[in-house]
């Protein structure tokens, strides 16, 4: 939990005392690495924050593959948010790419949350405001960038996420077979 | 100005005082038609909120083509978050594609606006978080869905806006020629 009340106070001021009271509207979950915590059909409960490991979002598409939409490390929140808000059933899964530790919060208690302490409306306002302008740049680059460009650049912005993600799944962020990342990476070592 | 009034009763609870002194950290600015509210290498000063028209942000691609990347309608905003946010120069225009009349908030503003009156951390929470869902559907359909398929679905969600948008700038924002566009609407009439 050390990692959440870090996290917080780069974005709000709290102390201690409203910090534990926030901190009983979350429940902490471990999960085994391929879980779901959420699959497509059921209804979106939660919303969450990673305090250890990666979990990922995914859609199944009509051909029967797994397009992985998002990726979640520590201290990134994940959820199918449009469900969640809406209360309605997912239509995508999260899953665990690797053993994790999770904060969840329901839907309800994120209401109560908001209601009871107003420095978690003002640290979820910069959270998704900061999410809305990542999203922009992302679908910026979605339209801007050639395949193997889109490889460089997420190498750039995230060298350590390139070690630690099964190459497959990243393949499948970016949109490409296994075999063209394994093309691009043998050509940009040679 | 009622328009602004009614939105943000839709969002949140605040009274005709409160509102009166929220109002004082905008300004209301008309723009023609093809008008630049920002262009690529100017400090990204503003967020935007349409009273009325239409505004859209693009970026020139190498090849000097304009790409559209979002519209903003009545009662949607429209900025360079991440620039905006950063307060750095932007990356990308701002252009009015009609005849329109916006609010226009500074980012020193907006700070003050925000410690002044943490109804409008609530306000724009929900706003955020909503384009957050809304960008993980666009960025899911922009993996999902063939090209055709992708006006069928802007068309099913937005049919005003096929009618009231340049079939030129329409078909940028969807990634198509003006070409390929005129030929699923042939198609489609057939």
């Amino acid at each position: 939990m050390e990692i959440f009340w870090t996290h917080l106070r780069k974005f709000v001021e709290i102390d201690e005392a409203e910090y534990a009271a926030v901190t009983t509207y979350f429940e902490v979950l471990e999960c085994k690495k391929k879980e779901n915590l959420l699959a497509e059909g059921e209804l979106s409960k939660f919303n969450y924050f990673v305090l250890n490991g990666c979990l990922r979002k995914f859609f199944v598409k009509q051909n029967g593959a797994e397009q992985t939409t998002q990726f979640a490390l520590e201290t990134w929140w994940i959820a199918d948010l449009f469900s969640f808000e809406k209360q309605q059933v997912a239509d995508c899964y999260i899953q665990a790419v690797e053993k994790s530790t999770v904060l969840r919060i329901s839907y309800q208690n994120y209401v109560k949350l908001l209601a009871a302490h107003p420095v978690m409306e003002s640290y979820f306002r910069k959270i998704y405001q900061i999410n809305t302008a990542a999203s922009e740049r992302r679908i910026r680059y979605l339209y801007e960038f050639s395949r193997e460009e889109s490889y460089l650049h997420f190498r750039n912005l995230f060298p350590d996420f390139i070690q630690r993600i099964p190459q497959y799944l990243l393949a499948s962020y970016l949109g490409f077979t296994p075999e063209y990342l394994s093309e691009i990476r043998a050509k940009l070592r040679s």
